[in-house]
């Protein structure tokens, strides 16, 4: 197949900022792209070949959008499923495979697979409601502090809750959900595995992830990872043994705990790029947007290494702000070494929301985590 | 000013390859941009806010065109200058400056510009007409061989012609040209200078070409360029003073001959993201794309040091091919390490016509460059 200047058609459900980043890539290999959102002002309105409006959960709108593509790959996870496998059934290359995505929506089931394929994760148990839970701390099957996270459609921190007491158990959404053990970890770390159909693997290095403590959202993705080489290949290898469990084409990033006595548990995984290998677009010799694309198209994959070390900024909405964004103090922070912002383009902010995100690139990771400070500390995304 | 997600307006005349390239930029710091072009299948017509149809050597066109923007900048120096030179009168910011583009339009000018700001550039004679040469010839004041320059309207090897004799001299265009000493060079290096309003500049580190033989275009330009420091610095030197003797902002690609001597004389110059920056985009802290755009923005300047070794191969149609375009054994270049393809999305080849460029990428320059070979007798710009 060429792709390159031909008759081919990739579409992309989701046109957000992921998308975005994968239409930088899509045109510079000039590569058609069509993309599906329901947003009249989704950031890859700009960028794309054809922009389709509607709805990702809509089994017509979905199916109908992917009958006119060639691949079709997602930049969200919500999207309709069964649209996807007929899809896949009709002859469309899809990737990920509806059956991948279908274990992933659901957290349950996700933990599920992790246990059926001896894949090392926190205990945990399964509700259909919350109600359900009352009634496993009364009898003793569950005791607090639990880590409650809903089944479906969480991400980004929204559906996970540490739960304490009563009190927080009373604020909880009603739907199915997962227990799970609080574990103390001493960090949290993520590979991103890339792969293509012909069965090439390679897995970008490990990343560091330091949360903010409030929003459970990334402030810092620290690439190469400040751990033991031993640490980092145990966590190569876990992700590596994940992406063959899902048989998985394009990527998977990875997320795990490290514990206190240095085992990895898998936390969970996305099989899309990811906010953890943001950096790599600046810091590595291939990004992972570009490795998206070349996996899924099963084009030779791309070298991993990195360039530099590199360090990613969340850019969220700052708390008490709503409405039309400003960047305040962005001069200031490209005055500082090696550092490139990315703002998405949406024109509304709120608190959390992710508006953007900076890279810091520098030969010492050291050196690039102290100016990733100072951009933190610098920058603000406010409104009018 | 904001420029981020605001209601600023960024002008850019032509929408080719480095229109693109700067797109890429613009859409990841959300900058909003307009493109004039006057091909409705320009590489620019994805990628821009606003796409507008229209001849660049048109006043009227031109003139409203920039009435509707904030900052106006080119990727092309064959422009409408008066109209130009009307809009910087009414307020509107204009990068490169008319002045700048009049003096750079024409081949003569510019020449005589270097021998007024006691830039070292080849020994020449100007010419109104071709038939002015013979009369030169004559009477002696003019020997064969010598380099034939159109004075306006050359780039990439039209224009430029070595004269070695009569017949040669009859081939050639009739109007305005400039008849140079052929320097016997050792080699071709370029220094990009860029520089903000507020008098930032930095330089791009020194590149070395290498010259197709036959097509006058770049085969490879490779970064840093392996000479001495001090020729380095010299070079540096001299594309700092003439950067400041143009009083510019923007970018402005300087390049120039390393004699057998070791003495540095000036080619020309563009004012603007150039063929011999290209590997910035992979290989430096900075790319020359961004770097563009932060200075004419007035923004702070980024780093310009590489982060790793970089080549860049141009990727002209072969001969004997001409029609729609087909990349031969692309998959096989993107296997190779550190290989980066750039597509421009031209449907059409013909020989010598530049479609894309790849970027190799490595440590090791030398290295770098025996990848470089390699992609260069890989890949083949063909058509069906």
């Amino acid at each position: 197949m060429n792709y390159f200047s031909s008759n081919f058609k990739l579409g992309i459900l989701g046109g957000g900022q992921l998308g975005k980043m994968l239409l930088t890539e899509t045109r510079k290999l000039d590569i058609y792209t069509c993309i599906l959102d329901s947003n009249t002002e989704a950031p890859c309105k700009i960028g794309s070949n054809e922009f389709h409006l509607g709805s990702l959960m809509d089994f017509d709108t979905v199916y109908q959008f992917g009958k006119q593509v060639d691949v079709l790959t997602i930049e969200i996870e919500n999207v309709n499923i069964d649209a996807l496998e007929k899809l896949e059934k009709e002859g469309v290359t899809v990737y990920p495979a509806s059956k991948t995505l279908r274990i992933i929506q659901n957290k349950a089931k996700q933990k599920l697979f992790y246990v059926d394929e001896n894949l090392p994760t926190a205990p945990f148990s399964r509700f259909a409601y919350v109600s359900e839970i009352e009634d496993a701390i009364e009898n003793g099957g569950l005791k607090f502090p639990f880590v409650w996270k809903a089944a479906q459609f969480g991400y980004d921190g929204n559906g996970v809750k540490v739960v304490r007491n009563l009190e927080d158990l009373k604020k909880l959404p009603k739907g199915e959900c997962i227990a799970e053990e609080l574990i103390p970890f001493k960090n949290e770390l993520a590979v991103i595995v890339s792969r293509n159909a012909k069965g090439e693997v390679k897995t970008f290095p490990v990343v560091e992830m330091e949360f903010h403590p409030e929003a459970n959202q990334v402030e810092y993705v620290i690439c190469p990872a400040r751990i033991e080489p031993e640490i980092a290949k145990k966590a190569e290898r876990i992700a590596l043994k994940t992406s063959e469990a899902f048989k998985h084409v394009g990527l998977l990033a990875v997320e795990m705990f490290l514990t206190q006595d240095n085992e990895i548990l898998i936390n969970e995984v996305a099989p899309r790029p990811h906010n953890s290998g943001h950096q790599t677009i600046e810091a590595n010799y291939t990004s992972q947007f570009e490795q998206h694309i070349r996996a899924i198209l099963n084009l030779p994959l791309g070298s991993t290494a990195n360039k530099a070390g590199g360090i990613m900024v969340n850019l969220v909405g700052a708390e008490g702000y709503t409405g039309n964004v400003i960047y305040q103090n962005i001069e200031e922070i490209m005055n500082m070494e090696g550092v490139t912002p990315h703002i998405y383009g949406k024109k509304e902010t709120r608190p959390f929301r992710k508006m953007g995100h900076v890279t810091i690139v520098n030969k010492d990771i050291n050196e690039a985590r102290k100016i990733a400070e100072e951009v933190k500390n610098t920058i603000k995304v406010i409104s009018k």
